[in-house]
């Protein structure tokens, strides 16, 4: 399969690196174009522009940094949708929030193209091992049609639907899910510690039974020996992902209360300096709830 | 050891039995008295008062079904401040609220009596079995004087600290943290089928790896079967659980925003009729707030 | 008529005075009946129990300070369930929890006897002046025969219905709207302030239309000059009157979001040493949130 | 004093007929030609472009219906930024979002130009009378030269500050404070209906005192009437208003949680299919939520 690939941060390049690997023809572009050298040396071509890489197959993968820079790749003057190929597929595996996909599944209908969403489950290490979980969502043809590349990248595919925005949203949702653990055991840590209870004991308990999983355990850790420092993921970007679902739920006419929760705990991480910290550093905001600071 | 006991429901008689079984002497109270037929046969003293109970050994240990009653049976005319001897131990094993057990803290105190508090982790089987989790506070002493009880009883014991009030925000706080986390999969979930993503898919992708734990598999699959009538515990139960989380933070100082959200979510379900449902109920109530009813 | 009346506190005394002056013959009972002297000099009876108040005439007004005071009149040895003949009348008029007054309607029921609920808007100064707003709630024909009381009292009745909760729950739901415009004016505030804008421009911009009313004004300008040492209302007052409107909500099952946001902030105040300062303190507490501490 | 003028729907037609009417040279701008005809028979010169609007003088008056609108007469090719001679003046009268302004002020200073910001309260009869209230935000100098701009649109200009940013949020964090006045006052409306309060009375409770303003005693009368399809100002338009709000607070690094609150109330309101009625619709969603539907 003729694939074009654009955008070579430490997942895209992994996940290039995959597809290249399972035998398809790829022609890569990045903004800084030495970040394709070493594809290029396996075999990739190297696309000068954006149009270079929407016109080189029928599949062009997407796996930029943001909202901003997707809709940049395709909106602009070279960009996607006036350069793909009617018929061509363009197949966005970033996270990205559901109304920009939403928008997207317009202008490619328009242009005669199909977008379909695929973001993904995993970090570096798990793309360079083809061992992603992969969220797909767009009609079921032209899913089919990029299966072979799911192969290539990941461990299993969720379907998540015909509607692009399916998988944007399932993607965001599963992000919520966890956050809500994490505001959950900030709440009740510092309730328990309030009360003079020692952390240790009551991440012993919570991990003892029901939540017997990794998130509890990890995220419990750092809230016990607040080692905040040690920053999994940011409270900043954290941000960024409750600001991802609020704009969901905007789009699908759904309160979601506790998405509220989660974002002015962050607002107030961040407003008090702790952008840059792991993100369980919502206890420590729970605590200055209470007086605890 | 000799030791009163205080209330025989199911977890009560289980815990009694225990008691029993590892050899101790036991005199038993329950308002139902036929409740005790089966522990006095095998041993146990037959108390046919709360003051006949408090009286009889140096710990008497209540496992009352709430607030109510055991503020009851400690403060009625025969009640347990008035007759337990003055050095003697109140071991509070049920559920209760944060003021309720501070409130205690005081009246023991005023008797020349100590209260430990001990709400267990586990359902009868487990409390059958000896392998409940114990949540202990009070003072070191006195929890050292009841560590026999906790081996009969339990296959842990969790320490949490020397204030009264610590196990009994402990147990209300571990509950809390179950509750954040059906509300996130709620909101989630309905989120996800707003944007029309499959409920098992999204079920799938969210226990596939950071929540491969008991409590996302069982609420995710009765979610994506609305699966409510098979009720674990109702949300009647849970907003009364909320209610105690509420009345603790309140007690402690402490915005618990997560904890209002799940009030405010239970008395929706109870409002709309469906208190007497499985508390995972909360994802019809948000499918609701979201015009999908 | 014939009127017992308990509890003189400074509204209680302004009241019971305006009823004397009306031509009724009034029974006063205080805890510390030092407080009955001056009444007593011009003409009440002096009740040396709470059960002579009861027995004096066929109705019995109580002005107690909170939901214990007022349980205890009622319920103890010689409390006003025991003693209020057959066909008598409660006239409760301080605030009250819903779920108190729901238990007192079956309590005085199960008596033969009746309940008013009719808390009172206006201070001591408008008690003193027969100038208060009742709100009156109860049996048409009960809250009839209190009709002379009212007009001794008020200068205007508001009528709430057959329940006697609904006139509690109005006199909460009215704080409510207080509280909010509260919140609205302290989040608005710092929102401005931290946008750089002078508070006492937003003062001047909110309450030039929409907002000409007192409420508006007198907070707007505490909260500009940050005089929440001048207190009118406490925040630990606000967070009772919080807790009141929520314990409504749980009998009535009925979510109320912005009960919880007061709540909270609220309980923020408290936990940072402000519950004594007026409650536009909750302002210092957003500021606070927002890291501007 | 030479003056483009950008946007002629009612306010901003009303607007530049105040500033012609003042004795200054106007060149007015509409997308829609035929809106700027009755402006240019009495003495306002015709700009084809926007361009020519912003060249036409020292001070170009945008009066746009959107963020979406007004980032495009900036922006566009032609736009504002381009064709403005520098040391120009763009005062920005529209309700726009917090990020935007703060946008623009960068792109304007880039080109040597000025961003005065500076919404209005008052609807198009005030306009038309020259009775708006004017909230300027902007460098002193830029904004003392706009003064003779006000005195002929405004009635009162409040003095927000040097930040532009600040007269956006003082506009947005107004509305703010209404909108949590029309919530507190659905809460309460609702929890007193649920408690057998006629809304009637409620009403005439909350507008007798401390409330005597014209916002509670008209959203009073509509909740009281259900007259929601009599339309001041749609839910839609609320929703509109309440992501403005949130928008300013992430920006400002403010947890906001009335804001939250109201987002999602009017959320539901859209999601149940009321978005086209009146905001005090939002009453009618508290009923939804406590089971009332």
């Amino acid at each position: 399969m003729k694939v074009g690939f654009i955008g070579l941060g430490k997942m895209g390049t992994a996940m290039a690196d995959r597809i290249l690997g399972a035998g398809h023809q790829l022609a890569v572009f990045n903004r800084t174009e030495s970040k394709a050298a070493d594809l290029v040396s396996r075999g990739a071509t190297l696309a000068k522009t954006v149009a270079d890489a929407a016109r080189f197959g029928d599949v062009v993968v997407t796996m930029v940094e943001n909202d901003k820079a997707l809709a940049h790749v395709v909106h602009g003057d070279g960009g996607i949708a006036r350069s793909l190929p009617k018929g061509g597929i363009h197949l966005a595996m970033g996270t990205h929030s559901v109304p920009l996909i939403a928008e997207l599944v317009q202008v490619h209908e328009t242009h005669g193209q199909t977008l379909v969403s695929a973001p993904v489950l995993g970090r570096p290490p798990a793309a360079a091992a083809g061992q992603l979980g992969i969220l797909a969502g767009g009609p079921a043809a032209a899913v089919e049609k990029c299966r072979p590349l799911f192969e290539a990248m990941g461990r299993r595919t969720f379907e998540c639907g015909e509607k692009q925005v399916g998988a944007a949203a399932a993607k965001i949702a599963n992000n919520l899910v966890l956050a809500c653990a994490i505001e959950g055991m900030a709440e009740g840590f510092i309730l328990a510690e309030k009360c003079g209870v020692p952390g240790a004991a009551f991440s012993d308990i919570l991990t003892d039974g029901l939540f017997a999983s990794p998130a509890y355990k990890v995220y419990g850790k750092i809230m016990v020996d607040e080692a905040y420092d040690q920053v999994g993921f940011t409270a900043d970007l954290g941000l960024k992902d409750a600001n991802l679902v609020l704009a969901a739920a905007g789009l699908a006419r759904l309160p979601m209360p506790s998405a509220n929760v989660l974002r002015d705990r962050l607002l107030g991480a961040v407003a008090h300096g702790d952008g840059g910290k792991d993100w369980a550093v919502v206890a420590r905001e729970q605590a200055r709830a209470g007086g605890l600071d």
